[in-house]
């Protein structure tokens, strides 16, 4: 049965470890369809269309592994800084799929561009021409299966009549929900801000999941302004800001097959022209921008698979940015420490373990670590007033803060985990069954 | 209540995933006492001691963690290529202890050096020094915790006069057993070969465990041989085999706080002087040497945290020796493929999205794939007669070998590991408790 979006936006799922959903509601230039292609076993929307009208500007980044679908392959192939559609299903990776996996992508492009164009035609009485390498694609679910192109070319015709041009927060949320596979909750974000005098927004969705360590989910993120700004400087915006957002969390999503965070400019709301990344008037979008991809990217970690609770693992005053980030990924991709704290056991033996096998410059004298403002080792010793009974109160929480001071320098990285616990478990031994 | 050595011997915990216990005898110039000093809350054996009372060679690997334990700090410091004794003790590992950690081996050290010496004057009409730099210590147990030197200290005496100067397979799983932590079986393994035309043994005992992945389990591990070599060649020939064996399970150990691997030669058996590891008389030997250490590491694998399944991945016709090394912790480590076969899911999807992301040399259309002798993937494609059913039921099995070849070059390299199941989440959630 497909969900009930009003019932699952009043239900609890609505609350998150990481605070409740922000509800998107219209953003110019984008229309959007769901559907169900019947990709799963039980119904549900699996197949999702943006659909830019009057196109937009974007800027992608892909997975780093060497084995990447046949998806990412079609769209590294595209040579344009604009496209019409992006086309997005879960169900099927399309990876290892080879030459059928990419076959049926180009027919489906080719379909769903003839099938746009007379859409165009009757709903404007002009030729809005969408060609076949104007399209995006975005692929999750099952690596190595054979990819559905039948199915979801014969749901072409359903999904183009369903577009709507104006969003609500129920579209957007059902357009989240049809891009997850096992996640638990949708993923939404939106800021709105100022470019010169002109308001704009950024509004994102992204899906993730099974990534409790990094590199191994597909992790999905699509943001949207209305904002006009080239894909040059997109692509600037994406790299610079992803640092620190998806690629901070316990899976970077670097290197699976399917992993694409893509940034759309719909130039649909006018302003004074942007000629840099540097340009004074990027500023505040660039720090709203950062504000939704950290906040998709948190809630991507915070519904990890299994998760209970969400950590934070602050790293400061390491030597190097690199150190930083080490450390902080040793702590956050150990399974001893994820199982001590899905146990609410104050283990911050294992927390020692992980920041010395990362390998960072270290003097033991001044490490100091602390869970939430609760110091548990100063100057490389237990703290004197260490009590373990309030830690484990601390741990009891949802949201657990780990601070590690290295104090032998300034630079600080925080990565995003969650805990490790016996549901992770359940839900990848029979992922497919 | 302590373990019947003799029940557990004749138990079905005999039996192993990779084949029963080898019964080791007796070794020349060995000594043991395994007791408890009550370092955990139930009564069993966690303080053992191996006495050289006419002195050992020996040689060391150690953790590679930048934060190491005070007994390894200890062991680092020993100038001598000759040892006296080694005492282990499991339930507290000495690590961030500091100042009370390392004095409180300093204190055990010169009161097991006084005591030893008494006794052997007792014993043997002279006096036979032990230097407190003579002996070395391996610890294992949760990190952080007050090192109890007193109650080691306390249980010497306890421990000396249970010296046996002759051994039978129950002192030696008596050993096994008191070095243990959450192992479910005590691990041990001998080959016996010769040096020119004397017999030598070598005999060995390990622990491990904690390791679902690399770098976090603490392994001990004590090889001993009667044979007489040099600690220089000591040294060589366990940097050498260690990176097949030791190195190539999925916790390559490297980088635990209190890693230690140790080899011992008791000099006890005439053979001709061996110069050099290329010494022609010590190929026999060299070889045994490896398949007692790999019989412990396989012992080490099979017996991970809640492991169900003993993995093999052997990786064929690599570029070169790093990238096999990649691609097969890259497989071994992934918590995806590891969950996939504790189901018994032929998720082999999940192989490829490993192999994509260790960023080795790859030519997708020679890889090949196949659990055991079964065919998944040739030349890059889904084999022809691929049938789920037929790997679904090899998967059923408790020994799994996952073969990649990549068919790029001529080098190889195999991991060891096992699945990722509930029990592993289980036992680590609450360790200490």
């Amino acid at each position: 049965m497909p969900i009930n979006i009003k019932n699952f936006l009043l239900s609890k799922n609505k609350k998150s470890k990481i605070g409740d959903f922000q509800d998107l509601e219209h953003i110019d230039g984008v229309a959007i369809s769901a559907i169900s292609a019947d990709l799963y076993k039980e119904t549900r929307d699996d197949l999702v269309l943006f659909y830019f009208r009057d196109g937009a500007n974007y800027a992608s980044v892909y997975t780093q592994s060497k084995i990447i679908s046949e998806n990412i392959k079609w769209n590294l192939n595209l040579k344009s800084n604009s496209v019409k559609a992006l086309l997005v299903n879960a169900g099927n990776a399309n990876a290892f799929t080879g030459k059928q996996g990419f076959k049926g992508i180009a027919q489906i492009a080719e379909e769903l561009s003839k099938e746009l164009t007379i859409k165009m035609s009757e709903d404007e009485e002009k030729k809005n021409f969408v060609k076949s390498n104007e399209i995006l694609f975005g692929s999750t679910g099952t690596i190595g299966e054979k990819f559905p192109a039948e199915k979801i070319k014969n749901s072409l015709p359903d999904l183009i009549k369903k577009i709507k041009y104006t969003q609500n927060k129920y579209l957007w949320m059902k357009a989240a929900l049809g891009i997850m596979t096992t996640d638990l909750v949708p993923k939404l974000s939106m800021e709105e801000c100022l470019i010169g005098n002109s308001e704009v927004k950024i509004y994102g969705i992204a899906k993730g999941s099974g990534m409790i360590f990094p590199n191994m989910a597909t992790t999905l993120g699509y943001i949207f302004t209305d904002a006009d700004i080239p894909s040059g400087i997109l692509k600037k915006l994406l790299k610079k800001n992803i640092e620190t957002t998806f690629n901070a969390i316990s899976c970077d999503g670097d290197t699976s097959t399917n992993d694409m965070v893509t940034f759309f400019s719909t130039k649909k709301t006018k302003h004074s022209k942007v000629k840099s990344i540097n340009d004074n008037k990027l500023k505040e979008f660039d720090k709203s921008l950062h504000a939704v991809m950290l906040n998709l990217a948190k809630r991507i970690a915070a519904d990890g698979e299994g998760a209970s609770k969400f950590i934070s693992v602050k790293v400061r005053s390491a030597r190097n940015i690199s150190d930083a980030k080490k450390v902080a990924f040793s702590i956050a991709n150990s399974p001893l420490v994820k199982t001590a704290i899905a146990g609410e056991d104050p283990n911050w033996g294992r927390i020692i373990m992980a920041i010395g096998k990362a390998k960072a410059d270290l003097n033991l004298n001044k490490l100091a670590i602390s869970f939430g403002d609760i110091k548990v080792i100063e100057k490389g010793q237990l703290f004197s007033n260490y009590e373990e009974a309030v830690v484990a109160e601390y741990l009891q929480g949802e949201k657990i803060d780990l601070v590690v001071d290295l104090n032998v320098g300034s630079k600080d990285f925080t990565a995003y985990t969650m805990d490790l616990t016996k549901q992770y478990i359940e839900i990848n031994s029979d992922y497919r069954s």
